[in-house]
This record gives C-alpha cells, structure tokens and sequence, in this order.
C-alpha cells in the first residue's frame, strides 16, 4: 500500500459486488467474439445479466447490440464493478481510470504480469496498490473472473465453460483458469450443483485465505471446494479455516506444485522433512480442511458434503451383484478409514431366509440370482438398507442393458432413495453403452459415481469431515509474546542449544558439561552409574559419523572414554571444548522440530526420530500456537503411533511426548523472527516420560522484518 | 483326479475348443428368456454364431426356433464343447454325460458349490474329477463363460454385457463374472479393442495359472488382462508370466481380497510381514507383471501396452492450456516414475519466439493465447511435439465448447496422431455437455483418457513394462535339492538357528557358546577386544525386551555382563542355557527372512530389519529359486534403498547383502517340506559385509505332503 486508509475489508456487502453487482463495466469489451475481451459480453447476454452492463472501447460506438463508452469516465452510472480485459501495457492506467471513478470491485482477467517473471510481479503490485489506496478491492490479475451460478451471473471470457447450470451449495475456488473449468464443467456434468466459481489468478490483492474468510460469511455457500498453487497468508487462511469449522462449513482443498524449499536450515532434519507438501498437509488437517488428493475426489467429496446429512459413524454396508466386487471395494475402502461391520443378526436370519446362492456378510454380494426376479431384489435391497449397523451405504453395481436397465436399476435406485442413512450408488459405467441406464442414474436422488473408487472417496472425504476433525481449535488464537533474540546465532552446539531450550521449558536430558574424567565420573555417579559422554565440539551436529559418542558408559570407564573420545576428535581435527555427560535413557525414538515456514510462520514437527528420520519420512507437522487436542491428533496420525500406543508391552509415556512438542511449539512460536530451525533427535519416550537427548538449534544472523 | 491318465494339456488346440467350437451343446437352455439358461442361445442367436448350436433340454420339444434335445445322448454330432447351465442339484449328472459323449472341453456356469462352502467345495472337486478323468477340461463352476470378441462368439448368460464390439489383443481374465462384465463394457465403451473374455468362477479344474500359461502361446492375444481374487498354482503361475515376458506379452493385473494369514508363524518377524497383498505383489513384480491398483488403471495400461510402440524411455513431455495442469500432471507423473525433463534448447527458441505470455518449459501452459488463433496452436504444439527429449507425450486439454472443439481440438489431436513418439490425449471431459468433442476424441487415432490421472497411470504402466522389468529371469528354473529335516522342530533357539543356518552357507555372525565368565573373556580377546554378550534360554525369541543382550562388552567386562546376564533371567524366571559371545559389527540393520507361502511355496524377505520391521513395513518378496538380478532389483525397490546405496558418506557392502538373501532363498527352498519360517534380524551391513547377527528358524512338527 502506497498511501492512505487501509482498503475495505472483503466483506459480506464487498463480495456481493464482486459476485452480483447491480451495475458493471467492461473495460477493452471487443468485437471480436473469438478473443476474451468479446466473449465476455457476448457470455453476460447469452445468459441474461440482470444488472446494468456498460462496455467501454474508446475505438468503437457500437458492440453487438450495446453503446460503446470511450471511456469509464463517460458511464453515467454508479458503477459496482469493473471488469478489465484491456492489453496488459493499458492495465496500469486502466486501473487508474477505476480508482477514479471509486469503483469498488474491480476484476483484472488480463495476463502477462507475475507469471512472466519479476518484472511482472513488480508492474501488478503497483497498480494493486493504485486500486486499495482508492479503496477498491481486486481480483486477478491473469484469472478468468467469477461466475455466480446461483444467480445467474456469467462474466467469464471464456468458450469453453458449460452453458448448463445447475445451482448449488458448493462454491469452487481456483488460482488457475484452466483448472477451474474442468472443475465447473465436471461439476456441472455430473449434477454437482454450484453456488460460485471463483478464480484468483496472480492475487495481486485478494489472496486465496482472504477469499476463504470472506466466503465462510456467505450464506448461499455450504461447503468450500479449493484447487490451490499456494496459500498467501497462510496464518490468515488457518483462522479462516477454523472459523469454518466452529460454523459447520467444510472446506475441501487440493494442493498443487511444489515450490523449492526456500530459506530453510540444510543443516537441521526438520529442514529436510519440512518440504512444502508434508508442511501443507499437516496444517490443513490440523484445521480440519479435507485434503483431496485428485480433481474428481476434491468434487465428490464436496458434493456429498453440501448434500448429504452427517453419517452417525463410519461403518458403511455395501451392497454389490459381484463377490469380486465385494472384494474390491473392501480393499480399496478400509485403508481410506470406511469400516465395513458385519451386518445386524436379524438382518443376517432374513437375508438367509431370501437368498439361495449368496452368503450374508457386507460387503454383502446378491449373486447373478437377483437380475432375474426385480421384486426380490427389492425385497434383498431394502432388508440389507435397513440395517442398523451401518450408518451410511453403497450400492454398487454395473449400468446394465436395456432389460435388467428397466427392472432392477429402478429396483436398485429405489432402495438406496428410501435407505433411512445417507447413501451413495457406484454404478461401473460403459459411456455409450447403456443410455437407459445413464438416464435412471441421472434423475436418482442420490449421489452417483461411475466407478467404486470415486464412489469410496467421496464417502471417505464425508466421513473424515465428521469425524476426524474434533481435535479443531478455536480460530482466534494468541501467539506467544516474542522471545529475546539469542546473543549467538548460526547453528548452535548440542549444549547451548539445549540450555536455549531448557530455559525455555522444553523438557531436555539431565546433563552436565565438564572438563575432565574426574568431574565426569563425579557426574555419572550423580546419574546412577551409568552415562553417555559426548564430546562438545563447536558448531558439529553429526557427533556418531564422528565416533564421538559413548552410551552406557560406567564411572570407572570415563577415563578411556574421554581419552577415546579426544583421539577421535584429533582424528577428524575438530577441536575440543568440554564433555557432555548426560543420564542414560531407553526407549522408543522420536523427532521433535520446527522452522519457520514461508507460508504458515511458526510450525512444530513430531515423528519417527533416530539417524535415519529423513529416510523413514514419518513426521507430521503442525502450526503454531497449538493446542493439546491437535497435537494428540497429530501423534496419531503417524505412521510410528502404534509403537507409541504400546507395543510388546512396552508403555510409553504418550503425554510426557505431548508436553514436548507443545513446549517446542511455544518455543518456536516465541522464537519466529529470529529462529530458523529446532531439532529435538532424538526424544526418548519411556514409560516415565520423554526428553531430548541430543538437540540442535539454528539462529539467523539477522531478526526478520 | 480319481483314476485314469493325466487330463489333457490347455495347449491352443484345446483353449480354441473353449473359445471358438465348431460344434456346441447347452444343456440346461431354457424358454425363459429373462433367465441366464434362456440368455445364452439368446445371445449366441443374436451374434450370429458360426458354429452347430445344439440345445438340450428334457421338457422342450423346441426352444426359440430351434429343436430341443432330451438328452446330450441325442445329439448327432462331433462336440467340441458343451456349456452347462442346468440347476446345480443336476451339475453332476450332466458332466457324466459330457464325460461319457467324450466332449473335450466343458463350461459350467451354474453357481451354488464351493462359494458357499465346504459341502460345495466337496460336489465340485468330485464332477471336476469325473470331467478329468474323462479326458476332459472344465471351466467354471460359478461363472459367466467366455467370450470371444475376434472371432464373435458370444456365450455368455448375461443381459448386462455389451453388443457393440470392439475386436482387438486384449484378453481379459477374472474370477469374477460381475466384474468381468464391468471390465468389458469399459473396455469396449473406450474403444478398448478386445480378444477375448474368459471367466474362471470357483476354478474347479482349469486355473488362472494355466489359463495365463495357455494364453501366453496364443496368437491373437497381445496383452494378459488379469482380475484375480487369487492364483491357483503360484509356481506355474511365475514360470508362465516369465514365459509372457520372453515373449514381448505383458501381463497386467489387479489382486483384490485378503486371505488371512494362514499357517505362518506369528513368532516370527516374517510371518508378521507375510501379508497376502505384499507377498503377491513383491512375486508378481519378480515375474515382470505389472501390477494395478484400480480397475481403470488396469484396462488403461493394458490398452496402451496392446496398441502404442515401446517408448525409448520414461522422459514424457506434457503439452497443456493451464498452468494448474502443469502443477497437477508433474505433481501425479513423477511419484509413478515418469520424468518430465526440460525441452530441448531448439525448442526452448522456437517456442520463445512463438507465444507471447507463455514461459518455455516441461509440462508446458500454452496458456488462454492458443484459444483464439488454431494456426498459432499447431506450430505451437508440432514444436513441443517434436521435441527429441520426449520419449513419450501427453497432450491435456479440458473438452471445449462448440466453438473451440471445431477449431482448437482437431488441431491438438492432428498434433498426437502426428507425434513421433506414443502420444495420448487427456481431456477433462464433462458428460452430456461437449458432445462435439466426444466425437472427435472418439475418432481420434491416439489414446484419449477423460483425467489426467488415468492417462498418467496409463503410461507409467508402459513405462513400467518396458522399462521395469530388465531383471526377470528365466522362466525354467530347478529348485534346490530337499534338504534332510532337522532333528529339532518348533522354535529353535538363536544358537541352534545360527548353526543350522551357518551349515547352509548363510553368513553369520562369528559366535561362540560358552559357559561361563571365563571362556567369555577369551572369545572376546579373540573378537578384538569388544564383543557382544547373550543369555541362551531355550526357545525365547525377543531377547532384547528381557535385558538379556549386552553390546559392546569389553574383555574385563565379561564377568560383570554374565553376572547381570543371570540375574536378568532370573528375574523374568527363564532357564539359562548357556552365553552367546560374538564379534560386534555396526552398520545398517536389515531383516532377511522368509517362509512357505500357500500360493508360492518358499519365499524369501528382505527389507529394513531391527526391532521396529513390523512396524515400518518396507520390505519386499521374492519367490525361490532366484537370479542375483531379482534380488537386486529388490534390494532397489525398498524404501531404504537410499540408505543401502550410502547416506552420510557410509557404504554399506550391498553384495554382501544380497549374497545373504541368496544363500537365505536356497536354505528356505530346500527346506520346503518342513520349514515354517526364518527370520535374520537384524543383518547389519557394513563396509566389508553383511552378516546375520540374530535369528530365529521355525520348523514344521510335521513334514508337509
């Protein structure tokens, strides 16, 4: 921002500006019908714009059936729009032209700015800045603008969008254009219905958090759909999230691109493992965002989320015509966290009793004997729907010919329309084949997908919003007042760095550093009799490649082992500035961590710990502050939470974990503008608690801005 | 087989009795149309069968317009086939008829036997064996029967299977006739052009194994398609997919269902590991198949492995209109193992000079530019396609409008046909809105999938196939001579498994057993100094939990470890055998390990070892005998492969061990009769070697049969 008042908030009244307005310009309107700038307003006619429309082109008088304006400044209108396709050297004054006008939403579709490269970024950040000094608010540049489905709004300068809409709950947001019309036009084909889609390009202004924030106050919108390149203000898009949560709104978010890592520690295993995708997947989770994984999964998922009611649980009953199916299905569902229970006993008695070839069971497989006889089938169906055990449901069968098409399809339908659970049909489908078929499932009332696979995301991406996001905090958070920055910086010794963490609360290893044997067995005496003695070297992390640590080291061994130790460090001419002789612990290895990162700030990690954590890449990262609810979530969704539930009969000391994790956290969060990197490796988790036994600690050289 | 000689051979005599008879009875046909016995005359009428179509059934004097036979006695006519569709109670009956007409092949669809349990397990071997002992082969029951689309015979007992055919060299084979239908129609609903269709239903006499080996040798089919719920004769299984693989056909397949476990040993680390879907999946990978994890995927590599050119390697250059396309595609490509290298320098220039808003690069956006000009979108693409660092080429596009589809998408898909490298098109296509582009598509001469993901999946497929599979071996192999069983059996202690293990030529660990401190401190002087210290108590596996493993023990130390040793097992009331002193290696723990599978018989493992393999599930199977070239492609297949090839400057000898996972394979081979399982755990891998330091052998109390 140049000058002035900060810009209005992209509030309620704001975005209906930018998703309705009453009035609009289109600045550098064409023509030419096959370029963007004609399309626009030929796009707002074919589908009746319902405000006032005012095209502007100082080169002509007339366009289509429309007045020309030579310019904005000759609209005479109260404008609450503008939408700028004008060639990108004529952005910048165009924009100009919008600020004096006071237009309040102005939508820039031109490309040709940031995506080119620095010059780019340098010209759209001045002319945002023109447009929020006036104060407007902005979308683009290098977008394709919006389209409010819900009523009716088409101000795309596109071709290749669908021209049939079908309005709905589910508002699709999209960096890319391109990426936007597959999801509307997929949307759309398969009965998705959509409140908006909302494209934000280079996001000179409005960023993808701020749009989300904006979009948990708009009533038409149920669930919030995003194919994202990148999150702006990462900690602003974490409390929009959360804001979504507590008002019962999912988002549902797929993730692309994957930026190189920027200015992280190399030195640190966090700064290895904190790559973009395991940062970004491990805060959307923590703020109770469905990560989609594919275009079709972040659609089905949403679909079923603005559609269907709350399933009570988990538990699915599947209802298939093939026992390869059953088998299928299963495979595929259980690892995605759908559980398949055994059916109810009386649903069990009274399938046997129907049934001559099949067995009862769920997933439960009709066999062949069912395409015959329509009213048994129902009969099968609906005894199966019934059931109590399961809280929601999947018929799964083939699109059939044209006989079965007309008796068992309406049968199978039927049964999955009157089920007392939500219910979704997976229907393996032959384009072309079976049109009968397609026009039955296209009029069911119930979700349908071509294929078990799509069918088993989008109740998995259902399941997981209602019950796997408890652990959501409250948005409104406090950060932890700004800690001193440290008198050293660059990569800390293991002992500075654990007395930097110990005086910050972090549980560490009880430990002294001394000069000499007798003060080490003096030490290990003081811890029981055994200890681990390392040589404190400046500025080393790697100590074991170095051979310069002993566990398990008895009083009277302290003196070869120093003398062992002093030999290998001369051997890797690193110099000598004391012994560590730290209490021995045994127990499950983990890691604890934490950066900086470029998009969410302050963000802790736990994991797998030991040598080889880079390599077994089992870590899961959170955004700072935290609470103890998401860090207990965290902890169990890594890979390694068996070992930490127990097992063998080993007890780990799971709290003793938690504490030191949200001690780092807090460390991290107080830390953020000098910190680069925090390595806890190992944590040793017993069954009386968890400390950190090696640490290291990485310091900028200088505070960031 | 109850009696007689062996059943005749599936050579390609036979199969083409199964798929294309001269002559053919149906007994069982009924009136009832809507019936499976009334649909399959119905649907041979309707395709126009070529062959004698004989009809049998006692109540009929005619069926549809032809004459009904009493009896298969009544039939005046050389069979080749019979096809069995009577109710099951008369199955029996009926093959005595087939078996007494001498008819060589027979198919039994009925259902209602070995799917419902024992009792039908038990009818099924019985008239299986009667058909065999006949002379005879037998496919079914269960099941949907074949179906040849090159030749067009169509005997199949379905309403729900398509009529539009698509010939071509896929042969699709499933247990499962449901899924078998949805397989079919997909295919031939996408142009998936197909050879045959078989369904094996409860395998009762012929296989998948024989079935694939039968196939290999058969001339129209190009590609094996399976969908299998399990493998018959694992063995013959693995030498007929090698048999496929020498000869340039590959084999692509889905296993779905989870057997548990069966009579593997839970005491050991193995069969823990052994899991259904992780032993198929490491044999299947040995054997050069390309293994599928959706049913999509499944028919999309099969159809480029059938119909494009191998590619000359994995670099795959990707042509799109949108940026989050290119963020998407490389995001999905390269977890696959595709490369998206950077174009070339020509056409890095050449395309510089061409588009004005685009950035030359791999995946390329041709960004909004190219809609409105198809000329410039031509050069555009013909530049980018002819670029020599592409092996392959992928051109992603979404459907277009009416307007664009006439001009933008002929353009793209005249640049694929035209590509000197295997080309495919994906398009995002949204159902029932771009019925132009479906039809253009539909026509177009390259592959076209409606996602990214599904083209992506289906050339890593090809990818995989041609450049994966360098290591398959031979398929004859001889097996290792029986080894005598050991006179012990259970779980054998770590001191007799080492022996025992040692005897085979499995490098282990230097060791003594000794009985006492003294003999104690002369083996460690003897190991340098240092050794490792173990309680011996009879048949206790997890020593470590029970402090009953001392590493690192000096000689002087020896007394004071034993001492502790006793006490240990003292306390966890555990008979003391004897001490274990043995040479102390460091280094990567790895587990090699291995068991008698039911499916393949002796399988070997090999992955990441220590206390936690259970837990960190990164192994890999192979089926015995083994080439070194298996093993080291198994070895590179594991996550630690990173690890084994030298982290942090170490360099574990990798030959060494590989020599141990040799020498592991021919001990279980061998011991085939009587072995349960045997686990090395860890085997630490240093600079000079790989060695055994722990193990565990599990022996049969009685030999198998």
């Amino acid at each position: 921002m140049t000058e002035g008042h900060a810009p209005p908030a992209l509030d309620r009244r704001l975005l209906e500006k930018f998703l309705n307005p009453r009035s609009l310009a289109i600045v550098g309107a064409s023509t030419n019908t096959s370029a963007m700038a004609g399309r626009l307003w030929v796009n707002l006619d074919r589908t009746g714009y319902r405000g006032r429309m005012h095209l502007v082109n100082p080169n002509r008088e007339r366009i289509g059936d429309h007045r020309a304006h030579p310019g904005l400044a000759d609209i005479d209108d109260e404008l609450d729009a503008a939408i700028v396709v004008v060639p990108s050297r004529l952005v910048p004054e165009t924009i100009e032209q919008c600020a004096a006008r006071g237009i309040p939403a102005i939508t820039v579709c031109t490309a040709g700015f940031s995506e080119l490269g620095p010059h780019g970024a340098g010209v759209q950040q001045e002319f945002a800045a023109t447009a929020t000094a006036a104060g407007a608010r902005m979308i683009g540049p290098n977008c394709i603008g919006v389209l409010n489905v819900a009523d009716g709004y088409v101000p795309v300068p596109t071709y290749n969008i669908t021209y049939r809409y079908t309005p709905g709950t589910v508002t699709l947001v999209s960096h890319s254009g391109g990426m936007a019309v597959n999801l509307l036009n997929r949307a759309q084909g398969r009965g998705i219905g959509v409140r908006a889609l909302v494209t934000l390009g280079n996001e000179a202004d409005i960023d993808m958090a701020e749009m989300v924030d904006a979009l948990v106050d708009d009533e038409k919108t149920r669930v919030i759909t995003l194919f994202m390149e990148r999150i702006g203000d990462g900690e602003r898009f974490v409390a929009a999230a959360r804001r979504a949560h507590a008002a019962g709104k999912p988002i549902v978010a797929l993730k692309v691109g994957h930026s190189p890592v920027g200015r992280r520690a190399v030195e640190s295993h966090t700064g290895a493992l904190a790559g973009e995708p395991e940062v970004y997947s491990g805060v959307l989770r923590q703020a109770g965002v469905v990560e989609a994984t594919g275009l079709d999964e972040l659609l089905n998922a949403s679909h079923l989320l603005a559609t269907l009611p709350r399933p009570a649980g988990r538990r699915v009953g599947v209802f298939t015509v093939s026992g390869g199916e059953c088998s299928y299905f299963s495979d595929r569902a259980t690892p995605k966290g759908l559980e398949l229970p055994v059916p109810a006993a009386g649903t069990m008695d009274r399938l046997g009793a129907l049934v001559r070839f099949a067995v009862p069971n769920n997933p439960f497989d009709a066999t062949g004997q069912i395409i015959a006889d329509p009213g048994y089938a129902r009969s099968v169906v609906d005894t199966f729907c019934g059931d109590e055990n399961f809280d929601s449901l999947a018929v799964v069968t083939a699109t059939w010919g044209p006989h079965d098409a007309d008796q068992l399809l309406p049968s199978l339908i039927a049964a999955a329309e009157a089920s007392s659970v939500p219910a979704v049909i997976c229907s393996w489908s032959a384009r072309h084949l079976t049109e009968r078929s397609h026009e039955l499932l296209d009029r069911a009332k119930v979700p349908v997908y071509e294929t078990s696979d799509e069918g088993i995301d989008a109740l998995a991406g259902l399941v997981r919003w209602h019950h796997d996001t408890d652990h959501v905090g409250p948005a409104a958070r406090r950060r932890a007042p700004a800690a001193d920055r440290p008198t050293v910086s660059g990569v800390l010794d293991e002992w500075r760095s654990k007395r930097l963490l110990a005086g910050a609360g972090v549980p560490v290893v009880d430990e002294v550093l001394v000069d000499g044997a007798g003060a080490a067995v003096e030490a290990i005496e003081h811890f029981g009799g055994e200890g681990v003695l390392k040589l404190l070297s400046p500025g080393l992390a790697h100590k074991t490649e170095f051979g310069l640590v002993h566990l398990g080291v008895a009083a009277h061994e302290a003196g070869a082992a120093i003398a062992e130790l002093d030999s290998s460090a001369a051997a890797a001419g690193l110099a000598v500035e004391g012994y560590l002789v730290a209490r021995r612990h045994r127990g499950v290895e983990m890691i604890v961590g934490g950066t900086v990162d470029p998009t969410f700030g302050p963000v802790v990690m736990v994991g797998t710990g030991g040598t080889l954590a880079e390599h077994h890449r089992d870590v899961r990262f959170l955004a700072c502050p935290l609470t103890p609810a998401e860090v207990d979530e965290a902890l169990r969704s890594l890979r390694s939470w068996p070992v930490l539930a127990g097992m063998r009969g080993a007890k780990p000391h799971v709290k003793g974990l938690a504490a030191v994790v949200s001690a780092v956290g807090a460390f991290i969060d107080a830390g953020r503008d000098w910190l680069v990197a925090v390595d806890l490796n190992p944590v040793i988790v017993d069954s009386d608690g968890a400390v950190a036994v090696d640490a290291t600690v990485v310091i900028h050289e200088e505070t960031r801005e």
